[in-house]
């Protein structure tokens, strides 16, 4: 169904309205609703990588560069991929309902918490196509609806997703107002949908850690901030070999650009001529570029000299900065420092500095002998993510459906009035 | 101990240091601290009764009404009952440490999610002192240091009950930086608690709406939002007469100028001749004007015409807006389009009307057949009240100490790494 709404708050609304409406559809007919979606998508599969090939064509004309130009890229296999991705999410357990917490009053009131939608999901975010289905999917099952604000590469992709979503809603008879874009609207729909206070519950930026800072000072309406990983594993004096080497290659080269990959090695310094000739040479045929201070330099020629910008950096590239710390607080000092409050992972045979790390080490996910790539909703078995937090308020870590729905106390009484 | 950090900024990191050793306190230490919190500020009684009557004489000079000087004094059996209330909040559970959900990987890496501390809350809050040693005590007990900004009328009542807070903190060898205030700095004080991201993790607005949408609006640190109560009670075809009467009463009477107290009455048109002629008369006679629209009217003499501003107004005093409906959904719509989604009530004897309405009331308590004036922290069972959440990130409802906390996950393995 084309959007109809003429203007962004209009928009809004409409998405408020249709909020009420999926907030109380039962299960049964939110998963018939998601797999509709699913095979509405793989029904249109032409018309989606066409519309995709207009935005590789303008993405090509300003030569966004090769890597951006993949992270559009929707072909049949990608199409039949989103699709997948949305059967997954319809199977899921829904998460709106659950009773949290039960209380009955001295005076008999019976209370309950229950999880109830947030209403209004809005996400701004950068240019994937894949992400406009999955929020959309992810939104729906939890019972909101849903604004999207996707990257201007991506705006026939978005676009065309977007309408085919809406007629399946339509078909479905639920109203396709629960799926809405502002993308037509450029840098004013962002910004109405920051400042959209009263008709979006939650806003949830995905993408940089430039477009994250922008959503987070510039919105009124409440963000859950997902971010960005500068991702720390510390080598303790008593580390396993073993453990360290396989542990930091995980974390470093299983998958380089993804925020849980490990930023930054601190290496005890007792442990340095036992650990550090070993792992800078696996590092060093893995293909990473060992940034290291003086140190670590002297173990190794390949190592280049790091600079203050190398602790802080999220690199999201074989690059890794390695530094020797003399102890356990020089460690916890570095890692307060330079952390983005992702996850951390500390190895070591000893109780006490396992114990000490878990508990001062102020991030979402703190690790003991483990790489720091299961900081993630799929490894945890949320079986979704919508993100992950590296916030404090309301969710962190890893965030599945559970985190986009809030809580509602309902009351029964009998007449009870307060003495 | 007088505060000596020289910028808002510095006092802001001394927090955050403090934060570090409070967050990994016990919870007798806590309990311990605490209870010496309480001893100090009975044994430092006559100087705070002191401090607080230069604020009482500038407020006079001010001429600021007596309402708002009450709120400002202290006397000595005030700063008694602060003191008790400190007792109070010692003894409740720690919410620190909590094990919320738990899961080990098919690989055996064992996950536990734990309430951890925020780290800094901060709060933004009027003239009241009592405030001031409420929060302090509430994020202190939840292993939380605590920034303070009050209003400028309590100013020197604040200084002498920080002072002595932070006295009794250094006696029981935990650093004094935990408890902060930044009074001293004026509005550039409150600027600066409102941006001090990534020093500060929370920030708590308590006051006025006004004051509420300052902060909301001009923070960029995470905020949760207490408020504004236009608080419905629907009185539903079915509505018991003496139910309908007694919880219409205690909701506007027993407490008028609190946030859960009724503001708006919807009558159901066909219960009006049964409940109108002796609601309106008990309101009458216990003080109460009526601001009603034609239907109402018509009922009785002494009912004021209402105007587009009642249905808004939350008037905290002894009025009462009240609106004769033609079905529970033209009750619903009123709700939705007035209400802050505060609490509301249904009075009905037929479970159909109490289910939809339980449903599709979009606020944090919704009752049937009780009063509005259950949702406080305190009638929940909570022990304390940091306030009540309007909002639907993070805590929605009353908020006691396990809302001022966040979560952690934290994990061991033995070598794990991501296939």
């Amino acid at each position: 169904m084309t959007l109809t709404a003429v203007s962004v708050d209009e928009r809004l609304r409409l998405a408020k309205d249709a909020a009420r409406e999926v907030g109380l559809l039962d299960s049964a007919t939110k998963t018939a609703m998601l797999n509709a979606i699913a095979d509405a998508i793989e029904a249109a599969s032409a018309d989606i990588v066409a519309a995709n090939a207009d935005d590789l064509a303008r993405g090509r004309d300003a030569d966004i560069g090769e890597a951006l130009l993949d992270r559009l890229r929707l072909d049949a296999g990608r199409v039949a991929g989103l699709a997948a991705a949305v059967r997954d999410v319809a199977e899921l357990p829904d998460p709106v309902g659950r009773v949290l917490d039960r209380r009955t009053l001295p005076n008999g009131l019976a209370l309950e918490k229950v999880a109830v939608p947030f209403g209004v999901v809005g996400s701004i975010y950068e240019a994937r196509p894949n992400v406009t289905v999955d929020i959309a999917a992810l939104a729906l099952r939890s019972g909101n609806a849903v604004v999207l604000r996707g990257g201007s590469a991506a705006q026939s992709s978005n676009a065309a997703l977007v309408e085919v979503m809406r007629r399946a809603l339509e078909r479905q008879a639920v109203s396709p107002e629960a799926i809405q874009t502002v993308d037509d609207f450029g840098r004013d729909g962002a910004r109405a949908l920051m400042n959209a206070r009263g008709l979006v519950d939650v806003l949830v930026p995905r993408g940089s850690a430039a477009l994250i800072e922008t959503v987070v000072t510039q919105s009124t309406v409440p963000v859950i901030e997902t971010g960005a990983g500068v991702v720390h594993v510390y080598l303790d004096a008593t580390a396993r070999a073993d453990w360290a080497r396989e542990i930091v290659l995980n974390a470093k080269t299983q998958r380089p650009s993804v925020c849980n990959a490990v930023e930054t090695v601190l290496v005890h310094r007792d442990a340095a001529d036992r650990l550090l000739p070993d792992l800078l040479g696996s590092l060093a045929a893995a293909g990473v570029r060992v940034h290291g201070d003086e140190t670590v330099a002297a173990y190794d020629p390949r190592v280049v000299a790091a600079t203050e910008e190398d602790w802080a950096a999220e690199y999201l590239s074989l690059d890794l900065a390695v530094r020797v710390v003399d102890d356990l607080d020089t460690a916890l000092d570095h890692i307060r420092r330079y952390s983005t409050h992702h996850t951390e992972s500390i190895i070591t045979d000893d109780e006490a500095s396992a114990s000490r790390f878990l508990a001062e080490v102020d991030s979402a996910v703190v690790l003991v002998n483990a790489s720091t790539r299961f900081t993630d909703g799929g490894e945890f078995g949320f079986g979704a993510e919508v993100g992950i937090s590296t916030q404090k308020l309301h969710a962190r870590g890893p965030m599945g459906l559970a985190e986009l729905t809030s809580t509602k106390w309902l009351g029964r009484g009998d007449g009870q009035v307060r003495a």
